[in-house]
């Protein structure tokens, strides 16, 4: 049971605005300011963003429009890597659901950076997280794991250079190693990191350990320490927060890691898009689901008239399909600011708005799920072999 | 870190007396009718030392003699057994050091157990407890796991009816089970059971649900409900009751139980044998080593003098050799009643019942160690594949 207090950081128009992140629950309008200061990370800046480009030759949109704004040790990961010692990506997926957009967008930065510096990716599949935590079967997970397991496979990583770690089936490998972990952690530790109390589960409190593993197991398996870059949405943090500070007293690297704002949710661009919550878009999602969803939840910055919306134009900051649109489904800048000028000033609809991002998102889900149709024999040649 | 506190339960000779009883540590002089009452379990009676003999033909001196003195519905098994549906024992150790003879009694209750009833063993080998618990390295215990395995098969088990269970070799088996077991477990729970405080690791306070584990991983393996009778030492009686609760709670039975006192080691009858205190007999210890120790240290009840101890008698009752002999190395009763009567007189001195003792364990490790100098390729055959 995490029971992590809200925060309160933020006073706006009076009224004080709370914000809650833990990684199992994100809630309300974040400030990524205080954020940053609160967690210790270090923001992306300009000069670090030229020191990628160096190597990427571009940057992601992702990158350069500020969804993946912070970090952890980026600089050192580079100093490593412009010195020849190559670092490793790890990443991962506690399957309790379909994949939705909401999750892909870490991946698909993932795949960029796998391409860009031809690096090994780890991807974990933590199959008892949610079950620990939520109100889950384990046979359930298990068949969300086999589900989830298509659509990044379908993502398009590299299969020689990319290893599924699944927690139970990978337990002999992993479990030893998370013990080694866990015996530096106290109960005092987690119950200040994760908000656990006395009546937190036990498979809760020793999950963590489990979750430190891959970002030092290929060091193991190889025999020798490799750094190791992990790009994860900010809610993640404390976890690798404990991460880093266990894993020099076992010999290992501290993990770098690169940190990404949420994707909202179709509703408002408050917390993030969450798989319970109405109007997700699924990665399985038909064309018309996805074109009603859009419409009918999508939340909209524009005017409540045509009229009032010629005259006073719309919000984009508050828009979530322009917001989806920069974070990801329009990577042209160009024609970004153009949909984003044009909605301003009042001369693109919110209807038309909407039906530029159901364009892009049904192009990409097509493709997708064609791939995602092809996937399932690819399962094998992606588990890491135990 | 195990922090349970001392219990204050007797008062002898105006004194107050404690004793303490973790699974992690035995400390002072028992008193077994308070424990059983305090952890709730049930006195072995003539009743059903009558009904366990219906099966056995004869009665292990460690039954008879009362060493084995409590148990968890053993009448609940024996009625399974008379219906057909046999049961599997399962027991173990904990890697962390060499194995000495205070570890063996119950294993030799095992094995006579399973070739009484003619029944599966499962020896569970959890090789990262003692590590979480103690001051000790991973790569230290896992070099006592292959030697304590040696033992345990030079003990003479079945090798097609006992398999050894290592729980990181095994994980990807016992790492799913155990999660299942945890989410049912609370921090206020092994709180409670344990004496933990906010400073134990969270690999010791997740560990008790990998101890659960054997307890049922036969039933899940097999895909049927089978009953499971563990002998173990009092002490690990907060384990199984925590396992008991639980195991109901996942479609499993509870497992049954049969708990010997402690063998207290050379030095004196209270607390039992530990490697760390001096004068415990190792498997691998030469006879000179062993006489050396039983005359240095093992506990006497006899007189300060010959003259005295002829006249007065010896205690047998606080005897360290004649309890050893009384509890596995004398199995015949007229031969010890007569040990006891003699030492008792004063007839038989305390050297002289030192020397007994002394060519009993000899005997004994000798057959031992030629048993355990093949055991090597063996270990193939006992370790369950997975």
């Amino acid at each position: 049971m995490v029971k992590k207090e809200s925060k309160e950081v933020k006073e706006k128009d009076g009224k004080s605005q709370e914000f809650k992140i833990t990684p199992w629950e994100v809630k309300g309008e974040i400030d990524y300011e205080k954020l940053v200061k609160e967690f210790g990370v270090s923001k992306i800046d300009n000069k670090l963003l030229e020191r990628i480009k160096k190597h990427t030759g571009e940057l992601h949109p992702m990158l350069r429009r500020g969804l993946f704004f912070a970090h952890r040790d980026l600089n050192w990961l580079l100093d490593e890597y412009e010195k020849g010692n190559k670092f490793f990506l790890y990443t991962g997926r506690a399957p309790s659901g379909l994949i939705h957009i909401g999750h892909i967008f870490v991946w698909e930065f993932t795949k960029w950076l796998q391409d860009k510096f031809d690096v090994e990716l780890w991807f974990q599949f933590p199959n008892e997280e949610k079950f620990l935590f939520k109100d889950i079967s384990y046979e359930k997970v298990q068949e969300y794991l086999k589900d989830n397991m298509l659509d990044v496979i379908a993502l398009g990583f590299d299969e020689k250079k990319t290893h599924f770690l699944i927690d139970t089936k990978h337990a002999n490998l992993m479990y030893p190693e998370a013990c080694k972990v866990a015996k530096k952690i106290t109960f005092s530790m987690v119950k200040s990191s994760f908000g656990f109390d006395n009546e937190a589960n036990i498979g809760e409190i020793f999950y963590t350990a489990m979750q430190a593993v891959p970002a030092f197991l290929p060091s193991v398996l190889k025999g020798k320490k490799i750094p190791c870059l992990i790009p994860h949405a900010v809610d993640q943090d404390p976890h690798f927060r404990l991460t880093r500070d266990i894993l020099p007293k076992l010999g290992h690297y501290k993990p770098a890691s690169i940190q990404c704002s949420f994707i909202p949710p179709l509703t408002g661009i408050a917390g993030k898009m969450d798989s319970s919550k109405e109007g997700a878009i699924f990665m399985t999602d038909s064309p018309e689901e996805v074109e009603t969803k859009i419409k009918k939840y999508a939340f909209s910055g524009g005017q409540p008239t045509i009229a009032e919306h010629r005259q006073k134009g719309g919000n984009p900051d508050i828009d979530v399909s322009f917001q989806y649109l920069k974070m990801f489904f329009e990577p042209d800048d160009k024609k970004l600011q153009k949909i984003h000028d044009d909605y301003k000033s009042g001369k693109l609809l919110t209807s038309e708005l909407k039906e530029i991002l159901i364009e892009k998102i049904n192009a990409f889900l097509k493709e997708h799920q064609k791939r995602r149709g092809q996937a399932e024999k690819q399962i094998e040649k992606f588990v890491l072999k135990d």
